[in-house]
This record gives C-alpha cells, sequence and structure tokens, in this order.
C-alpha cells in the first residue's frame, strides 16, 4: 500500500481526517509561498506549562503519560490552545521509545534525564539486539491517529523519531552523557559492534516513521541531538548516511512526505546534510540564517535557530534577536520562501509561558515585504 | 619595557634562559617550513599519567599542586620525559586561576570539574568585580619562570589563560554546566551585567598573560572553552571581539609572540576567527583539517584536531584516523606548512599512556613529501 502525494495521505483507507485549514507549514517545507512566516516549536508542550504539569501530575509519570494516547492527545493541543499562533502540532512523545521497546527499559527519574535500566554495554547486548515488535509501539501509532483527529484540520501533525545515531548514544551510555566515553569508545575499538546497532536502529526508525504516517502524521522528524558530538567525516558516514537511508525508506512508500532533519552541532556540515534527501534541515543557534540559505540554495527549506534562553530574557531582547535572526534570511533576494521559524533546540522547563508569546508575535509581526 | 621580536624574549633582563634547541612548533606557528609536523597536546601532563597521580598524591590537592611552582614544574616536565616526540611544553596550571584570584575562591572536589564558592550571581557580585592583583598570581609567574628554566631550551613553553567569555560562564554558573542557563539568562536580561564581567576579565587576562610572557612564556593560548554555546553574532561580539583585543594588548608590548586561539564548537565562525589577529587557530574534531586549511588561506597556522576518544580504540584505528587527518591538510598544494598537530580538546583521564605513544608516533612517521 503506498501513497503518491501528500493529498492522498488524507484518505488512508479507514482513517479519513478532516481537510487541512492551516498548510502554511507545509507549504513552507515544500518552498511554496506562504502569507507569513509559519512557526512552531520545539518541546511545545512540556514542563514550562502549567496546563502540562497538572496532566503530567494526573498521569503519575512521564512514561504513563507517553503511552497514554488520550493523555499524550490532550498535551500536544495545550500549547496550541495557548499560542494560536502555531502553525503545527507535534507528537507528544520520547524519542526513546524505540529503544524501550527492544527491551532496554526506559525510566525518567523525577527532575533527571532518560535512564536505560539495560544499556548495552558488552558485545552479548549489543549482538542480541533486534528491531521491535511495532506492537510494542502502538500506543505511539495510537496517539497519532487520536491527535490528528482531534487536531481536525487546524494544524498539521508532525511525528518524529530520533536519528539511529542519536538511539545508540543512549542506548549504550544509558543516559545522557558529558563526552560520550562510552559509545566513543566502542566506535573506536570495536566499530562492527557500533555499525550492528545502527543497522538494527536504521530498520526500527524507518519502521517506527511509516508507521506513525500510516497513522496520520503529515510530516516527519529527525532528531540527531548528538550527531555534533562525531569527528568530522565520521558523523556523515555514520549518523547522516543513516538517517539518508531511513529517508530513502520512508519516501519510497510516501515519496512527499517532507522529512526535516536536525543535527544538534551540525552546521558545519551543512553542505553535505542539505543533500541527504530531507526536505528541511532544522539548525541550531551557532548557524546564520542567512549564510545557510545562501548555502542551501533552495535544496531544501530550513528550520530554526533562536538560542531557547533567548526566552529568559526581556520583551525588548527577545524581539530585537528574533527580528535580526529573521533579517539575515528574508531580505536576500525578495523570494522568501522555505523558512519555518523554530528553536535551536526544545523550549527549557524554566521558560516563562509570557515569553513564547512575545516570540511568536515578534516572528508573527514580521513584514516579509514580498511574500 | 618592550620587547620587539621573539628572540629578544631571551634577553629579558634578569631572565637569560638557554637557547632553544627544538623549534618546530614556534616555526609551525609563523607558517615557516619545518622538518615535521610539530606536535603537543592539550592537557598533556594530567590525571592519565600514572607520574602525575603521584605528584597529586603528594600536593595533597589539585590546588597545592597547581600553587606550586616547583611541583607545576615538575609535572609539566613529565610529559615530555615520557614521549620525546612531543615538541612544545605547556605550563601545568588551570584556566580558572585568575577569577580565583578575583576572590570568587575556586576548589575541586575529588572526581569533580572546578567549583566556584563565590559564584556572580547578583548585580552587586559583579559590581564589586575588579581586576585582580597580580601578586595573588604570582605562582603561575613563578612556575612558568622555574619551568622555563627547568627546560633548558629543550622546546619551548606555552603560557595561556581561560578566555573572557569562558572565565565569564565559570563565573557566573559557578561551575560547569550541561546549558549555561544562569550565563544565558544574564546575556539575555541584564547583557550590562555581562559587559561589566567581559570588560574586567578581558583586562585581567591580558596583564596575566603579559606577565607570563615577562616570566618566560614563548607562545600563549587562550582557551575558548565555551565560546561554541553563543549564537551566531554574540560569539562574534563577546567572545570574539574580547579575545581580539586581549592579543591586541599582548602584540602591543610584544609584536612578535605567538598566540594560539581555541573555541570549542567554533568551527562554524573559522571564517571570523581567523581574522582575529591570532596567529594559529585551534580547531576541534567536528572540523575537516584540509577545508579549514583552504578557508585559513595563510592567514593563520592552524592547530588540532583529533577526537581525544580516538585514543581509546585499537592501534590500527589510532593510526588510520590521524593519517586520513593529516592527508586532508598535507597533501594540496605540497606548501605543507602551518600545520601543529593536536588533539581537538584535551586528553580524557581514562586515556592509556601507551596510546599517546601510538598516536604521537603515527605523526611523526607522516611522511610530508615537500616539506
Amino acid at each position: 500500500m503506498t501513497f503518491n502525494t501528500i493529498n492522498t495521505i488524507n484518505t488512508i483507507p479507514n482513517k479519513t481526517f478532516a481537510p487541512l485549514k492551516n498548510d502554511s507549514y507545509l507549504r513552507a517545507l515544500r518552498q511554496e509561498s506562504t502569507e507569513y512566516i509559519p512557526v512552531w516549536l520545539m518541546r511545545q508542550a512540556g514542563r514550562y506549562l502549567p496546563e502540562y504539569l497538572a496532566t503530567r501530575v494526573r498521569a503519575g509519570s512521564f512514561m504513563n503519560l507517553a503511552m497514554n494516547p488520550d493523555l499524550a492527545c490532550e498535551v500536544t493541543l495545550q500549547p496550541l490552545d495557548r499560542y494560536p499562533q502555531l502553525d503545527a502540532a507535534i507528537l507528544f512523545s520520547d524519542i526513546l521509545t524505540v529503544p524501550d521497546a527492544m527491551g532496554l527499559e526506559l525510566s525518567f527519574a523525577t527532575g533527571e534525564g532518560p535512564k536505560f535500566a539495560k544499556p548495552l554495554r558488552h558485545e552479548s547486548d549489543v549482538l542480541a539486539l533486534q528491531v521491535p515488535d511495532l506492537n510494542r509501539l502502538k500506543y505511539v501509532f495510537d496517539a497519532v491517529h487520536t491527535i490528528r483527529h482531534a487536531l481536525n484540520g487546524r494544524v498539521p501533525l508532525i511525528g518524529f523519531s530520533g536519528s539511529p545515531w542519536t538511539l545508540a548514544c543512549y542506548m549504550v551510555e544509558g543516559s545522557g552523557s558529558a563526552d560520550f566515553r562510552t559509545i566513543k569508545t566502542m566506535l573506536y575499538s570495536r566499530p562492527d559492534l557500533i555499525k550492528h546497532i545502527m543497522t538494527v536502529n536504521e530498520t526500527a526508525v524507518a519502521q517506527y516513521l511509516l508507521e506513525q504516517v500510516k497513522s496520520g502524521a503529515q510530516a516527519l522528524m529527525l532528531f540527531d541531538t548528538w550527531g555534533g558530538i562525531l569527528p568530522d567525516g565520521i558523523y556523515q558516514k555514520i549518523s547522516l548516511a543513516s538517517m539518508s537511508r531511513v529517508i530513502s525508506s520512508v519516501k519510497q512508500h510516501f515519496p512527499d512526505m517532507p522529512i526535516t532533519v536536525f543535527t544538534k552541532g551540525g552546521g558545519i556540515w551543512l553542505n553535505d546534510i542539505i543533500n541527504c534527501g530531507a526536505d528541511c534541515v532544522g539548525l541550531d543557534w551557532t548557524v546564520n540564517l542567512g549564510q545557510a540559505r545562501r548555502l542551501a540554495n533552495n535544496k531544501v527549506a530550513l528550520q530554526g535557530n533562536i538560542d531557547p534562553f533567548l526566552l529568559m530574557g526581556s520583551n525588548k531582547k527577545i524581539e530585537y534577536y528574533v527580528h535580526n535572526s529573521l533579517l539575515t534570511y528574508h531580505t536576500i533576494n525578495g523570494n522568501n520562501i522555505g523558512h519555518i521559524f523554530n528553536l535551536g533546540h526544545g523550549i527549557n522547563q524554566f521558560t516563562p509561558p509570557a515569553a513564547v508569546n512575545t516570540l511568536l508575535e515578534a516572528v508573527k509581526q514580521f513584514k516579509v515585504a514580498s511574500i
């Protein structure tokens, strides 16, 4: 069962969804003109919102929340209700659901990052690793389906996955890391084990994303949070190449499904990333938007890239930096397309919700003369 | 009292040092030809060496070690004794000596990073900040003088400082940080306070480096460990501009003193960094050496850039990646000058000392046809 254009996804058998009312995000991904600069924010549903915290308390834990499609739907919609400026919704979930389904046992202690009870530390752990039964991730696909229905065509729904390499980092380290010594030691001493993990992850991520599309996702994003820790050359060969193959797999079935890749700290490799087959490349705040646009040269749309901590600043500073950043992109040649405003990383939990409104207003009020 | 050429530094009054036997590092900094690729390694004296650990036990603490010129000299020389391939010595000290002298009270708990007892958290802390009395840093200058004498002309001695911005990060955060939320909040909400800290740091760093030169340092390096956390535009305006002014100050007195700047994560800004007035730019492992060379276009020498965790790999992998990295730089046009081999960050404490030897041999055995 394949679908040739994004429009036909609305007609997946047994899954009739409401027509889309706001397609500015999808149009920007396709580098078509839009009336304004579309915007969404990484981690727009999350701990900085009191309504999210209330739902999480009801859920009992982060994992309970993420694994309950109705609650995941509830928190996905919260930022859209608070900020009508948002032009896309993103599935509320975690990038580590896939390794959890592989049996690594994900948990989140209060106030801490993710932790795996069974990280891949020995050769035998690695060789036992298998692509998970997708039924173990049914809660994610159910959430996608529930959210897509609840959105009722308001804005498009973004599905996502951690990149194969970023999943591997967490799977080997067992958690986040300051220096990724464990996985780098494996990389340089047992590259065969890394290759095995990457092959499994690549297949799993492709299947996971395909199933999200079949469940109702209208765009996809690969979060390569830890690609930037790799050396030049190895990044391209390991992380980027695997994302490229994931994109090919998805596009075999859904050629027009727009896919964004985001390697944090990958700005230096932009010239390689724009050629990986993605429709859009996410940028962090170290990248100059205007320079990135010249380099991308209409090959891909660009998403980003304000420092999330700007939201800790005064309204004046937020407006100033947003305006300055947008000017670098949107005044080059009058062809102001292909940009989706976003942060360069997820919203921090200590962000004042009012600052997010100031940011979104600054984007919406930016005058793009020639759009 | 000013000195116009690096050679005259040997004749600083009352400080007659032995003539230099191995000047390959200084020649490479000046982009003069050398018989081989000179090499030194960031944090080459440190916890990965058993002889260092023994001295540190004797000293009682890291700070006792760093503040005792004879012990600092002892550990500075240890890697040179173990690895005759090294072409430079670097003062054993910490980048946070300057804020410690400002009264922030530096300490190192066992197994942990640096911590300040009195970080700059309130406006009053910031406004009370002053350029420290250089007498409080006399132990550093004494160490430089002692080491320079003990080296007896074997290799040049590198003095160093943390960059004004990197010092500011530690001073405000009070320690390392995963996200630098505290200083970024100050940056975006009270830029006037950041400006005050930077002005004080800039003056202090310039004075600190000048005094190291007067004490016997033959080259200088600015470690901008946290420049890479800044957004494009702000990095250039705050961190890079302040390093540029420090370089100008030093060069006013010692025009030929070679100075290296190293912004970790700054590869994307290389085009700006090569124009900051430094003689040499340090690169981390995300940068392609060959591309960096083309961009630098003989404006500066380049230092770097192997991932320190490569040293966790097999000998074969170490040799392979060193060779591959060197090939990108040293085969472009036969003019194989201006490269100093180094890592892209300090040696990790868990590095096997034998791996360092493998790495250094791989560099020394690399055949540069046209040098």
